[in-house]
């Protein structure tokens, strides 16, 4: 059975909980927010047991890209970035979970994926976190 | 018009011809072995003008997963390796590809994704990669 069932409580990888801000939860997977305030950095994960996202069944996995796709079009129309990286690595964190990462030229790690090359900064801070909930419940 | 026309001719980046075999067409994509043999690191380019995987209108997007999918069944299910990674980055080459790539706990650059941390290495020989295809058109 491929989703965990509804009657357990869904419990965050602690190297997630640790890294990111919650924002709230989209059609199938919770939306995170990256600590690492240089870049949109998005991390989404859905309830699954599964880790991998080409894994999961045909349905599953095109629920998991509408809310990659929706994450997609906020950073792109709403906070105005050209590019957007997409990937569900895992390696270290076995919790199935999706980068959705805004980029451009002037960004700075371009053109290196921020997986090992991004440095540490400056966290968001409270109204940015709040501001970037509320623009983002919007558009669900 | 998010599809290049049937009436115009595929053309794969270069960057692309210059790092990959090509080992043939899955359902929307063509589909690319990476010449770095000591993983097995797929690329599949879907034919579109688009860059951005989650820019793909959902229809095309899912084809695209489908493909990647049963690329990804291929690299555990035949060549038995336990993980598979995912991405989309595209930060180099424009053209829309998607990495597809079998990793396992003694592979070497594990933890790591294997942009900007996997040495090069020998490329496979013509008997492996005339395996390899048919191998792999035996699941289309």
């Amino acid at each position: 059975m491929p989703t965990k069932p509804n009657t357990e409580r869904f419990t965050l990888h602690p190297q997630l909980a640790r890294d990111c801000h919650p924002l709230g939860q989209l059609g199938f997977c919770h939306l995170l927010l990256h600590r690492n305030a240089t870049l949109p950095w998005f991390i989404l994960v859905p309830e699954t047991h599964l880790e991998d996202l080409l894994d999961l069944p045909a349905a599953l996995r095109s629920k998991a890209l509408d809310d990659a796709a929706l994450v997609s079009r906020f950073i792109k129309e709403e906070l105005d970035y050209p590019k957007v990286n997409f990937a569900a690595i895992g390696n270290l964190v076995p919790q199935m979970h999706l980068h959705v990462i805004g980029r451009c030229e002037s960004d700075p790690c371009w053109p290196d994926p921020v997986w090992g090359h991004l440095k540490d900064s400056a966290d968001w801070s409270p109204e940015q976190i709040a501001s970037m909930k509320t623009r983002i419940q919007s558009l669900i």
